[in-house]
């Protein structure tokens, strides 16, 4: 049963009523989450809870859905109940190195969980079920921004830590992109799909463009995505939108049958600026590039399938606007419902660290 | 004794007369080698021995000399001896796949001669001394020119294979070049050096910087090597002549102790463009690079010692004229006694090939 309440979605989920590990229902688990939660936490331990949800909202790092890969409410609240306290919790994981194992109830060896839960960068065994991992949602660079903003938080507390946004006022997208090898897609999803599932497929497709453009010789710095209203973008930054002009072909080895053949076809070939010459054993051949523009290029490898994408975001790949070089990404991001997301992915800097980063210069001046 | 006769150089050097195998100096193999040579050769063989010379000759294989590493004289002669001709030579040599391994007398078994000839690709055990390989001096590349021009004669008979150099009139140099990415080293040594031990010191300080350019991310697609009258050259082509102007620097795992003052020391630099983020477990940040030029980063790189340069030709590197660009290398090479160096290399393409090439296109229209 799904509703609403002043603008806020609610669902009503039914489950079955079962004793702790007879299962049947995904969500069977919750009462007895909530029990095992409202039995531990003190008045005061449920103030240390706010704080850390705060903290988590501020630092960007609040959430078990796929778009953030972050940390779920009864995550934060068992991390309270292990720690103790919010300031407890941060000078933990200051000193956390992942993997990172918690076991409230004492109830696995480390080198059991590890076994049980491998790749999890954070391990905490549920209380209620020793076979779940209350943290398998959180990645490696969600909890390592924890870990960061913890040790940052630490040495230099804040309010931007829970208030989270720009607190400044940014440069200008202009001055913050000027020179900058910029490469943008965008795209619309208009029916409804749920957010796991979309931003599910838009990670592995960002996942497989990046892939696909270091193969060709591009170097992907950095690419953000942002979705909303059904917009969906991908921005990447790149060591250079566009590959060399020329680049060399190496050819068989001399000794090869058809090493006279390779001679043949490319000195007659128009395309060739120079050689053939011989390398070594191999034959060498410099050869012109007739697409060089980041753009062209991974539309025609999406076209051509070369392009390791979810197959539900394909045609909307090949059918989106693709634009290279960083005053056409201002062009078609700078203003609209993407303006902040770009200016976000420019900075590239979570607000806790702005304020940092500025109390170090007022403390310097 | 070294005196001339007609502009010729004539060097009388005294030996031991010694039984073979006895040797005290480095040339008493000479009158043994005399004397086998003379003995095997007919005068046909001493006609193919002579076209082999010249085929060598315009294939720019002959020459054990450092700046060719390729074929000798005595070499020559005792292909022709153990292939029984000129044409059966390069029917033979056509089939080769390195390392090959040639012994007239039978005197070591293949096995033997490449554990005693390691990383040689062309072993002829000498007849008067199995201890030694005539074709030391040659090396992979020539070889392997020599496999393909044997390849490509047998099929494509002409009379370029043995008169070399340039049948046609080049292309400009303008057009060779356009748009290529090109950096130049010039410097004159006005001492004597030796012939073998300027040009050892050559090949290996052209592989130190080609070495030095790829770790800063420049791909070096192909380098020549000129010396005339003193004046040295040393061209290359990139795929770039300036690092792209920004740059990812990966700093430490947030875990670590100084993770925190990688934060705060990149906050505060001026060359900071984005970031710090957090990619994985790892904090990154985009710098600006402030030299690029690959002539200008060069000169700072030799200057520092990062580059694996010979110490003799250290002060030479140093005080070069350096310049980037096609435009810039023709204005500097284009005219004078590099020009014709500069067009091969920018033609990276053997004569004979030239000639295949031509024959082809014509055979076609």
């Amino acid at each position: 049963v799904e509703g609403f309440i002043d603008n806020i979605t609610v669902n009503i989920v039914g489950c079955y009523e079962v004793p702790a590990g007879k299962w049947i229902s995904a969500v069977d688990r919750t009462p007895h989450h909530t029990r095992y939660v409202v039995s531990k936490l003190t008045p005061r331990l449920k103030r240390e809870v706010r704080l850390l949800k705060g903290f988590l909202t501020g630092t960007e790092t609040y959430g078990a859905e796929i778009r953030v890969g972050g940390f779920s409410g009864y995550l934060s609240e068992l991390l309270i109940i292990h720690s103790g306290g919010f300031l407890e919790l941060l000078k933990a994981a200051s000193g956390w190195r992942p993997p990172v194992v918690l076991d409230i109830e004492g109830r696995l060896a480390r080198r059991e969980a590890l076994a049980l839960f491998t790749n999890s960068p954070l391990i905490v065994v549920d209380p209620v079920d020793k076979n779940r991992n209350v943290a398998s949602a959180v990645t490696l660079t969600k909890l390592s921004e924890f870990i960061l903003a913890s040790k940052i938080f630490l040495e230099n507390p804040s309010i931007s830590f829970f208030t989270g946004g720009f607190m400044h006022k940014p440069h200008s997208l202009e001055s913050l992109a000027e020179d900058r090898e910029l490469f943008a897609v965008m795209f619309r999803i208009d029916e409804y799909v749920p957010p796991d599932v979309i931003w599910g497929e838009l990670r592995r497709s960002a996942a497989g463009i990046k892939k696909r453009l270091e193969l060709a010789g591009f170097n992907v710095y950095n690419y953000g995505i942002d979705e909303r209203d059904g917009s969906i973008v991908l921005v990447f930054e790149l060591d250079k939108i566009n590959l060399p002009s020329r680049f060399v072909h190496r050819g068989p080895p001399v000794w090869m049958r058809d090493a006279i053949r390779f001679v043949e076809k490319h000195l007659s070939s128009p395309d060739t600026v120079a050689g053939p010459w011989v390398e070594g054993e191999r034959l060498c051949v410099l050869k012109k590039r007739e697409v060089i523009s980041v753009d062209v290029l991974l539309k025609k490898w999406i076209s051509q399938g070369e392009v390791s994408i979810s197959k539900q975001l394909n045609e909307a790949f090949i059918s989106s606007k693709m634009v290279a070089g960083w005053r056409e990404v201002i062009n078609m991001l700078g203003s609209g419902i993407h303006a902040s997301f770009l200016a976000r992915f420019l900075s590239s800097r979570p607000a806790f660290m702005e304020e940092f980063g500025r109390k170090n210069r007022l403390d310097r001046d």
